[in-house]
This record gives structure tokens, C-alpha cells and sequence, in this order.
């Protein structure tokens, strides 16, 4: 029996009106996507403006990791460049990053004798994306990983520490740290690095329209110069002709509560968020009303490891994150461990919400001495000053302080010490650092941690050439380019933290290069 | 300290470039949301047409419960009316559902001593849908849902069986079963007094574009008459005028594999779908091409239910919801049951496929007696005969044919016998059916459980009026009203079932009324 006919036998076997027939019924062909409007018999979707003010070969349109790697690599190719930042400074979410960026089989991680490979970084980020990435962009930044934060090196400049540490989610410890623990090690080189070709960015140019013709081509944008963010009617319109392409690399829209609470209502105004003001989502709106295809715009992570006790993304997550490696997460109404330290971002936030989004994060002397080392005394201090961590001498004032019950909390570290010990945590099946030892004498340091609105998985679609993929075709928008947090399908349904920089880096070079190598269309 | 400067002070004391300063840093504004193109400032989405060759007042794209239900509203308020529907008969997946339809707080309930009210109701619906629900539609759902189901009665004279049952996610038994368990009874008194008022679905009927108009209104649609499904070439182009408004009611892309693996890449061709074969997107593709907002599209439901044993929803869906009442789902790898019978769909459909996707549904000779009575002989020979429910005379022999362990498997009978009769299922926490009695003698009947694509959560965002929502500025785009699974919100991450006939009749009754009341553009 063919497949038609069974189908239409299974419906009409039932008790109802027959709903299809014949070559109507061909399930096979129904699933292909119907492309009924193409964009060549379509209307423009914005009036082409009479004059353009200014013309570049390429646009970009943020000046992230992602908008500073594609207008590098355009530059480079040859391209008259512009990028367009809104805010006052450059950078966006990047600059404010804590400067981690994965590499499977890198240098650091053969020294150190850890094994790995691009296959089982895929396999991280697939098992944290819950299968939800599209596997051929994720398969690009776990192969492209180790290339990446080489061509940081040797072509930015960037320098890391000398050793590699480890976020939940990932397998083995492959991240490399910027020497400051900050992204701003990597957007400066680029800035840099742009200089020296002549390009800096133009900030307070804000994205109000893209001009995309009835030829389905995107030809330029509409911007409001002298901006000032977020006053809509701020500046002064002018409208750029990009001659080859617009590259969009205007990031996630973390703190657009009124668009994030769209897609997850959850994500009131009650949450805050790690990201910088300008995180909002004009630029991603605009790009669905000229044709974009949206994708998994309701997957939005929580920052497990942020405090309470500052603004946004702040200080506290590199030690909270440091406690992952050499300490242990408490719920403080039970004194014990409630997740896998070192499980993926949703797994911890949605864990700690659950045991009442009062966690705590600690460490003791050893391990602070570590903390130390890697970020610095003055860091460490500051975090101190501000409240953010706290020190206390013993096990029961530290206890006290959280009103969390001392003989749990102590048969608590005393059943991590004897897994330690055994090399197995058997309880929550944490990775275990090569240089883990038992936890031990005070004092003892904490961090608070309650979830900030950290990033967005979801965006528009692109292919792996980084074109914008219409929404009626699934076939590339000319002239559009797309990289970093804008898009989505990289992570799937969750991040795994130390990729978003690949990401951006990855696909942002893809997009410069492609986009210098367009034909102008005038 | 006001919030801006502490911003600022939270960014600047990292050791990086500072990103915001002064009145852009201010996070309140930032995250209201930036409508920087007002459509009125645009050009159309679409060219209008040189003439039109039909006028209605409202125009409805769908034949479902929901385009139906509007054009009923419609039609009574006055209006003149168009029903589009693409497929050769009308009714789309409506028509093939199990006809169950939620009432909570009903008469049957009370004349069974269920207590239940609209607010249990909303509360399951939000648990199911992990609180991502738009809840002020979610709400509407739950509070006329009693309304709803007696409006069928009284007003479309749909006949119900004279007993609740209970489907997974709800707290307690409350659905209404259609006389024939099948949505085609509701549907064929929607056609039947539709019919009485003069109008009857224009079949074969393709929308291929929305005219969305420079000032920003919906005037219209152009189909393709004479369509045959999937031939996109097919028929012959027509422009329909829409005086007052249209009403999206074109239903999921369930069966659309290449758009809904964009949105969730597991669910490639090799997952079946329960859907019709035009569920399929290119209705929901234009929707966003002319400025529909879109949302949480990536949750794509499957129906846990279905068999493998025959195509699409198939008939035995019945038997193995009977068996979350009187019967077990075990995994024949261990004899075990491997989670909540009456669990929400996306539990049950996950623990099905970590399971192996080869699990059972069966209950036994009483189980079987209450089934026939409920379903009628014919259709349970019926599953008989196509194989998909089979019957065995012992534990002994039912074991054998599923590859599963005997005495495993009389533990857990013995274990869940011991539950009923203790009054509570302490292993998964399933409710307990008011006559439930111990699994007892055979023979067993027996289905396989394969999970298949069902129901797309996410689409269009809309309000409580059911107006399609613009995504540069979330307001009302004119003209242009959406209901039933072509949208999304009302469900959140995971819909129960019987919930989306409910959505489809309140939302679609909202939009024909609010079209009909529109003023004509012309």
C-alpha cells in the first residue's frame, strides 16, 4: 500500500468526514515547506530612501565580539567598513563578559594532561542544548574552538592565564581566561586591531530600519545618529547604503523585559539581568519585520552564579564560579548540596529557584588561596568590600549567618571529602579537578546566588555561511549576514557558558568575509 | 543611590571599558521595549492588488474549531463572511481529534461528586506549561471552559457522553467526551449551523499572501482557488478584499518538517505526525512576513498516546488514555512502570523515548469492559483487527510478546493492586479513579506506545481579544485578528490535552465577534 493511501485509510477508517484524498494526502510532500510567496514578486518592505547620506561596501550593525570580528575580516578582505554601535561606548554585552573562551584540544589542556577533543565539546553542547541546536553551527564552533582562541593569540594579541579552568556543563576543564577575566582583554584587541586599519566604531548609532528592496535585497539601513540611549526620538535619521552587505550582530535581548516576557513570562521585571542596558530588542524586531525566521526565541538562560547582593552581572560569579571547582553550593535550609556544581546553567538556576533562590556558594582558606592566584588579591578584596562575599572564621558562624543547620552542613563536607578522597562523586557525579582535595581548614569565604536573565539562545535563523535565512523560503536573505546572539541555534535550548565568545568570534568571521566578498549591487 | 549610578558603578568597577554612563545607563527605561518604526512611517508589506475579486466583511483562513467558531461569530453579528480552508474537505486536524473538551465546574462533575473549579483548572494548565503561559489568555481558557462546553451543547447541539474522564496533567476527571470520541461531532454542528446561515467553506482555498497595507492595516488576502494540495503552483490566483478584518485560524505545522525542525531539529521525518497532512506552515511563514510577532515556537508537542503500529493519530490513542485510568504503561525492558500514567504530555512523551520508544499501554478484562461500554464494540474490534491492540489470555503470554521480564512485571501489578486498594499511589503519585479496583484476571490487552508530533504550543502572539499583535510594537495590527493552535501563549511550554478545542472555540468566538464589530477601511 503506498503512503497516501494508508494515510488516507487510517483518517478514514474513523468516524468522521474524510479529510484528504488522493495526491492531497501525499504526507511526504506536505512536509517539505511551502515557499507560496517568494520575495522576487513581493513589495519592498521598507520605501528606499530618496538619498543615502553615507555609503560603505559593509554595515555592521553592533560592535560585539561578533560586529568587531566581521568588520575585521571585511576590512582586511578589502571592504570599505562601518560599524554601528548605539551606545555610548563599544563593546556591548562582550566588554562586560568574564572573559572565558573554550578550547577542546588546546595547548593548555595538553600540558596539563586533560583529554579532549571538538567531538566531545560537540557532545557537551548538545547534551546542554537538549538536542535543540542546529547541529551544523554548534559542529562549527566545537571544531573551530581551539582555532579560534589561537587566532586570539596570534592575530589579536590576546593573553590568557596560564592554566584552564572549567564551567558546568563541560566534561573536562578547556576554558581559557583572559588575563583580566573580562571579555574587555578581547574587544580591546579588537578595537585595537581595527585602528590600526583606520575603523573605529561609531557609537550612539542607533539601527531604526533596514532597508530591504522588492528584489528581496537588503540594501542599507536607517539609523538615528547622535543617539542617546534609550530615547527613541534622540538624533538625527541617516541612511547608510551598504553596497555588498549588512552584517546584524546586535546582540540578545536580555534586558528588553517587555520582548523577553513575550517568550518567557516568567522573565518579569523581578529578575534582573547580567547584561549591559542595551540589551534590548529593536534591532532583533526589526530584523523579523523584514523577513527574518524567527527560532527558539523562548529559551532564555539564567546566570546561576550571580549574587543578590550587587547590580547585574557584577563581581561575585568568578568566585561562585571558582566554588564549582574547589568548594560546594548549599541550600542553607538543609545544609546540603542540591545540584551538580558543575552541571549546565538551566540544570543550577532552575535548582536554586527551586530551593527557594537563597543559595550559597563557599570555599575555604585553600581554596580562596587558589581564587587568589587566579583572579587576583585586589579582585578578591573588592569583592569583600562590597559585600558580595564574606568571610567568616568557622563553620558554625558561617552557618549562623545563613540560618542554615551546622551538623548538616558539616556531614555535608565530610561526605564530599571521603567522594573526594574515593575520586567519585557519586552523589552528584561532579568532575573532579586534578588537584581536588578534601575541604578543610577555615576561614571559610560565601557568596550568595540568586539567577540573573544572562543570555539568549533563541534569534534568527542562519546557515553556516552566516546568511539570514528567509522566513517564506529558508533561503538566504541577499545582502544579510547574521552572527553572536542575534541568531539562534548555536546552544539549542542551553548554553554551555565559555561558547557564546566562540560564537560570536566564529560567525562573525564567517560573516565579515562573506559579506566583503559580495557583488555590490551598485 | 539611584539605580543608574549604581549601574554604572557595578560596571565601572571592573577593569574594562565603561559601557554606559549618565541617562543611557538607566536599566528602568532600557527594558520597556524600543518602537522605533512605527508602521504608519512604512511601506506596505505587500502591493496592494490593481482590483479585487471578491469583497467580504471578514475573511477567515481556516476551517477548524477556531475558524469556524469565527466565522459563526461573524456571520451572526451581520457580517458577510468567507471561510478559506486550503484541504479538499473543511475541519482541518478539528476534525480528526479525540473530541474531548474540559469543562471545569461542570454538571456531569456534579452529578459525580467532583469537586473542580476554574482556578484548578488554570493551575494545572500552568504547571503543565511551565509557567511560560500568557496567563490573561490561559485564564480566559479556564474560566469558559464550563461556558464553552455547554455553548456547544445548547447552542450547536453537540451531543457528549454522560461520563468525565480524566487525560494526563489535570488534576481530577473533567473532560466532556463527544458522542463519537472524535472532534468531527463538534465540527459537523459548526458546518451543519453554519450551513443554516448561508455559508459553507470555500475548499481548496490556498492563502498565499496577507495585503498588509502602508498604514499598517490588513486589507485582504490572495489565494489560490482550486488549490491541490501540496502543489503550490496549483489553481489560480485570486485577491479577496477583507472590509472589516481577517481571522487567522490556518492551525499548527505539526506535519511541516522543515519548519519545525528549525525550531526543534529532533523532530525530523523520522517522527510521525497525528496531524492532517496540511498542517503545515506557510500560513504561520506569511503571518510573520507581514509583522506578526512570533513566539515560543520551539515547543512542539508529541502525543505520547500513539502507536507505531498504525499512521498518524490512528485509533488506538483511546486505548492507551484508558489505560492511564485503568491499566499501566510499563517499559517491557524491566516490567516496571517508568512514570505518572496521568503525567502531562511532554513527561510521559520524554519518558517514553528514554524508555527505549518501545513501551506498553494494557489493562485487563474489567479495564477492557468499561472501555467497550465507554467507546463502543466496533472500535475496539477495531483496534483489534488493525493490530494495533492485541489480547492475551495470560501475564504469562502478554510477557513473552513484548520481550519483558514475568515477574518483575507481577511485582508491579501486585505493588500498583496494592495502591488502589491503600487509596494512594505512593510510587508516581497517580490520581485514583473513583471505581478504581485492582488489576485483576485477563485476559490483557495490550498497545505499544510510540510517540508522534501532535500540537505546535508556540505561533502568533495575540491578546485577550484575540487581535494579532505587531512585533515592532505589540499593539494590535489592524485588521487582523488569530486564534487556535496558530498561536501561541495560551498553553506555555506543554498544552494539555482537551485544552486546545477549548482555546480555539473561546478565541475564535472572540475574534469573529470582535471582526464583525470592526469598521469597514472601505
Amino acid at each position: 500500500m503506498t503512503e497516501d493511501k494508508k494515510l488516507t485509510n487510517a483518517l478514514s477508517r474513523r468516524n468522521f468526514l474524510k479529510t484528504a484524498g488522493g495526491a492531497a494526502a501525499v504526507a511526504g510532500l506536505a512536509t517539505s515547506g511551502l515557499a507560496l510567496t517568494p520575495w522576487t514578486a513581493e513589495a519592498a518592505c521598507t520605501t528606499m530612501p530618496k538619498k543615502w547620506d553615507e555609503t560603505y561596501d559593509v554595515v555592521v550593525i553592533g560592535s560585539g565580539f561578533a560586529g568587531l570580528a566581521a568588520a575585521y575580516e571585511a576590512k582586511k578582505a578589502g571592504a570599505s567598513v562601518v560599524i554601528l554601535e548605539k551606545m555610548r561606548t563599544p563593546g556591548g554585552n562582550s566588554i562586560i563578559n568574564g572573559g572565558v573562551v573554550s578550547a577542546a584540544g588546546s595547548p593548555l589542556q595538553e600540558k596539563e594532561g586533560i583529554k579532549d577533543s571538538p567531538k566531545l565539546l560537540l557532545k557537551d553542547m548538545l547534551a546542554a542544548g537538549l538536542n535543540l541546536n542546529h547541529i551544523e553551527l554548534a559542529r562549527m564552533v566545537a571544531n573551530e574552538s581551539n582555532n579560534t582562541v589561537q587566532w586570539t593569540i596570534s592575530e589579536l594579541g590576546v593573553k590568557y592565564k596560564d592554566r584552564t579552568t572549567q564551567e558546568g556543563g563541560h566534561s573536562v576543564p578547556r576554558m581559557y581566561t583572559t588575563y583580566n577575566s573580562s571579555g574587555s582583554a578581547i574587544v580591546q584587541q579588537q578595537l585595537a586591531k581595527l585602528k590600526e586599519l583606520g575603523l573605529e566604531p561609531k557609537t550612539q548609532s542607533c539601527l531604526t530600519q533596514i532597508y530591504r528592496d522588492a528584489d528581496g535585497r537588503v540594501k542599507g539601513v536607517q539609523i538615528r545618529e547622535k543617539y542617546v540611549f534609550p530615547n527613541a526620538d534622540s538624533g538625527k535619521i541617516k541612511n547608510i547604503k551598504a553596497r555588498k552587505a549588512v552584517v546584524m550582530a546586535s546582540g540578545g535581548f536580555g534586558n528588553d523585559v517587555a520582548f523577553r516576557t513575550i517568550q518567557d513570562p516568567r522573565l518579569t521585571d523581578e529578575f534582573q539581568s547580567t547584561n549591559q542596558p542595551g540589551s534590548t530588542a529593536e534591532a532583533l524586531r526589526e530584523a523579523f519585520r523584514i523577513g527574518c525566521t524567527p527560532l527558539q526565541l523562548s529559551w532564555i538562560q539564567l546566570g546561576p552564579w550571580t549574587s543578590p547582593d550587587e547590580k547585574g552581572m557584577g563581581i561575585g560569579p568568578t568566585f561562585a564560579g571558582g566554588c564549582t571547582m574547589y568548594g560546594l553550593w548549599i541550600d542553607p535550609r538543609t545544609g546540603k548540596r542540591f545540584v551538580n556544581e558543575l552541571a549546565d546553567r538551566k540544570i543550577r538556576a532552575d535548582a536554586i529557584i527551586n530551593a527557594g533562590n537563597n543559595c550559597i556558594a563557599f570555599t575555604d582558606a585553600r581554596g580562596y588561596a587558589i581564587f587568589k592566584q587566579f583572579l587576583g588579591e585586589p579582585l578578591m578584596l573588592k569583592m569583600q568590600e562590597r559585600g558580595v562575599v564574606k568571610k567568616y572564621d568557622t563553620l558554625e558562624q558561617m552557618a549562623a549567618a545563613y540560618n542554615c543547620p551546622v551538623e548538616p552542613l558539616k556531614a555535608t563536607i565530610d561526605k564530599w571529602n571521603k567522594a573526594v578522597l574515593a575520586g567519585k562523586d557519586e552523589e552528584w557525579g561532579r568532575y573532579l579537578q586534578k588537584d581536588q582535595k578534601p575541604l578543610g581548614a577555615g576561614p571559610y569565604y560565601v557568596s550568595r546566588l540568586s539567577p540573573k536573565v544572562h543570555h539568549c539562545m533563541g534569534g534568527v535563523n542562519i546557515n553556516a555561511q552566516a546568511q539570514a535565512l528567509d522566513v517564506m523560503t529558508d533561503k538566504p536573505i541577499a545582502g544579510l549576514y547574521a552572527a553572536g546572539e542575534v541568531t539562534g541555534g548555536v546552544h539549542g535550548a542551553v548554553r554551555l557558558g565559555s561558547c557564546a565568545t566562540l560564537d560570536c568570534l566564529i560567525f562573525g568571521r564567517i560573516a565579515g568575509k562573506n559579506a566583503a566578498a559580495e557583488k555590490k549591487w551598485s
